[in-house]
């Protein structure tokens, strides 16, 4: 790989604040853990597609890597300039460009932050359903994942909001994969290939979003169950009969602990071993049917309670504590994010699995997620080991886990992505001829594999 | 192209019912209009994934061309063999192999056909949301082009519920993209490039399907307009209304009287220029709610009126004359049937520029469609033509169609897919280095190029 000329760069974007090449932050050079650091050479800023297209073709013509980076929120070390070479950060790019009422899409640029366009949208009396926990993200950044978030049980993630994107190819050529139709039986989806590749294929620079008409209103329910392995079936049997929750959350009394000491607050039921935390939006008439028809079933499923969250206090302490698991057990102690998926009717056996396995094995798991898709968040808590034993340990007990997993069906990732981090593990998880396809994909977008080398799938 | 070793073929298949050599029938050779027909050595009915595979790497290793044919309903050309060899038609691998309440999915062969697992699904309380008006296609076929269907508007199309699919690579190995888990960010989608890929990518032999509740009830509500250009915008509002529609037919009158002279059926409001059939489905309160609104909005909007279809008789004259206009034209002359996409709010625009250029170019273009979605269907009438005038005719109008939906930023096929006979428009909208892409997909695929040759986005 070439060295980076400056100059050159300099021509491309002609605004030294654009341009970082000596006091290169760590935080260009690492994810949201900030555990694994690349270097790089430079740092650039671009702030149209033009910029980003002179860049990559500077780029392919010298073979120089480029890691492309949105927000940097990622937990997985997608955004890690393994090789050095050029990290091009977006987030400068972050113009909502077009807010189309008539198609109900709005285009935006890459590096608009997830949470601004939430607003803008809901400001229009529309919505936006993706809703990873991580409001920080980019768009960019949410596409190049296929960021789930809670609200996927019943909107999906956001691959289904993706109509349209513009790329930027590695030789610098500016393509759109999708557009506003809403239909499409024209040929290979190219867009939904880009959509979950975490960079490796091109660089998103303008993306057309789905949106749709905002809910009237939203309700939460909680429901406290003796313990999970009751919880989980008895909420499968509540999504067949057709409620049509928003959010189906799982959540264990023990996290909840951790929570309440962090936030101070306190969380409803506190005798129960097991809580499901549901959402639901709509019209109110809808609403108050299918949440009638939750309490029925869910006390015959076994549900000690159902608590409807209607006080303001009450249901702000509740999604608080829920919404501070990572940091509380980041406030004790650093911990590894786990974010793998099994398919639905094996949530229990695995729960169960690594509640036996945490015993066995000394490692605290802190366990929540999504009931209602089967992502499984787990915070594997480090404690007071020692740098040496905490890498030994961590990565025996991963590789316990994520084996479990596969065995009942599951996935190395639902939201969070493979990056660096859960390679390893997704190598492990994926045919050989699966993969082997992957990397030809890899080959035909980015010949000379600059583009953020080493990830996910590539060797 | 090497010629085709029966011998070898017998012993893959050993089943002289299961070969076809000597007298194969035209429609093993053609599509559902029959127009365009190929030439093949054999046609082979395989029964389960290990025969296709031998099939596939005899063919590979013979470099024998391969197309891959379900039930060959499809109206664009997809399933004529264009360069001899075999014909795979996976008809006779139509067994359902699991149903999975818990994980909400069905595991079918490909060659099962809609209608059936449509009536097998609902038996069961769930129900399969895609639904394409042609009920005997198979799964398979359905997955190739990405089928669409009136539904789409609510529950979208087939990529929508495909979790996950065995198929064959043309050089014979067996691998699966996707799995019964509902979240996935991991690695590349090799799964949704697959779907809507017209088989020339890979041979698709099961499929995990996505399946829901069943709705409670289900309602027709007709709304008549002065014309068309009253009625889309009307929709476009209801829509942003958030009333949920499930469906949202757009008619124009002189396309009804057709249907009436067809069927024998009359149809209610004779007076107005055009309809707008829209179905609801779910709760019964939740359609009594949204159905309201749509009455006062649809006013509002230029409605006529507001005519629900609660009548057993009224619902079905009203569906049977929706359901018949391809047949009703087909019993009049021959048709060439039209399945483009334009952004919904350029429908009006589309619709209008057609009935100038019908009466300018004195061709009868029969007008009907989705409006939920902008997918325009077309029947270009042939009346008695010449076969030559024919033929050039319908070349120069296409031509023109095409090109002003292109303008309006639309699509060549909203379901139908491209095939043989959209391809000239397709590659004329498609970018070429979009093309390109997809050919070097192809050659990662399929290096050999033995799959469906010649086909879609193929040179």
């Amino acid at each position: 790989m070439a060295e980076v000329n400056v100059k050159i760069l300099n021509s491309i974007i002609n605004d030294g604040d654009r341009i970082l090449i000596d006091k290169i932050d760590d935080s260009y050079l690492s994810d949201a853990l900030g555990r694994i650091k690349g270097h790089a050479d430079v740092v650039l800023f671009p702030v149209n597609v033009d910029e980003v297209s002179k860049i990559m073709r500077y780029a392919w013509e010298n073979q120089i890597p480029v890691t492309p980076r949105g927000a940097g929120t990622n937990l997985v070390g997608s955004t890690v300039p393994v090789e050095g070479g050029i990290v091009l950060d977006l987030t400068r790019m972050n113009q909502i460009i077009e807010f189309d009422e008539e198609t109900m899409t709005a285009t935006v640029e890459a590096g608009v932050v997830l949470a601004d366009f939430q607003e803008y949208v809901e400001a229009k009396g529309c919505f936006y359903p993706p809703d990873p926990g991580e409001k920080t993200a980019t768009i960019g950044g949410n596409i190049s994942t296929n960021a789930g978030g809670m609200r996927a049980v019943k909107y999906g993630v956001t691959r289904d909001y993706v109509r349209g994107l513009e790329v930027v190819l590695a030789n610098g050529e500016i393509l759109w994969v999708g557009s506003k139709n809403v239909k499409d039986a024209s040929g290979l989806s190219l867009k939904n290939l880009i959509v979950g590749s975490e960079g490796t294929l091109a660089i998103i620079t303008k993306c057309i979003l789905k949106i749709i008409p905002k809910p009237e209103v939203t309700l939460s329910v909680l429901l406290p169950y003796r313990d999970v392995k009751t919880a989980i079936p008895g909420v499968l049997t509540i999504i067949k009969e057709n409620a049509n929750p928003t959010a189906i959350e799982f959540i264990e009394r023990d996290v909840i602990k951790l929570g309440e000491d962090y936030t101070g607050l306190s969380f409803p039921y506190p005798k129960a071993g097991a809580y499901i935390l549901m959402t639901f939006d709509g019209r109110s008439l809808e609403l108050e049917g299918n949440v009638e028809r939750v309490k029925k079933s869910a006390i015959k499923q076994g549900a000690l309670d159902v608590l409807i969250l209607d006080s303001e206090e009450l249901l702000m302490n509740v999604w608080k504590i829920r919404g501070c698991f990572v940091k509380a057990v980041e406030a004790v102690s650093e911990q590894e994010p786990v974010d793998l998926v099994v398919p639905v009717n094996k949530i229990v056996e695995f729960i169960s699995y690594v509640s036996e396995y945490e015993k066995k094995s000394g490692m605290r798991m802190i366990r929540f997620g999504h009931a209602g898709d089967g992502n499984i968040h787990l915070c594997m808590v480090r404690g007071n080991r020692s740098d040496d034993k905490w890498e030994k340990e961590l990565q025996e007990h991963l590789n316990a886990i994520y084996q479990k997993a596969f065995l009942l069906g599951g996935l190395t990732s639902g939201e969070h992505g493979i990056g660096l981090s859960k390679r390893i593990f997704y190598l492990k998880e994926t045919a050989p001829q699966n993969l082997e396809l992957m990397r030809q994909m890899k080959r035909a977008f980015d010949e000379r594999e600059i583009l953020n080398r080493h990830k996910t799938y590539l060797a």
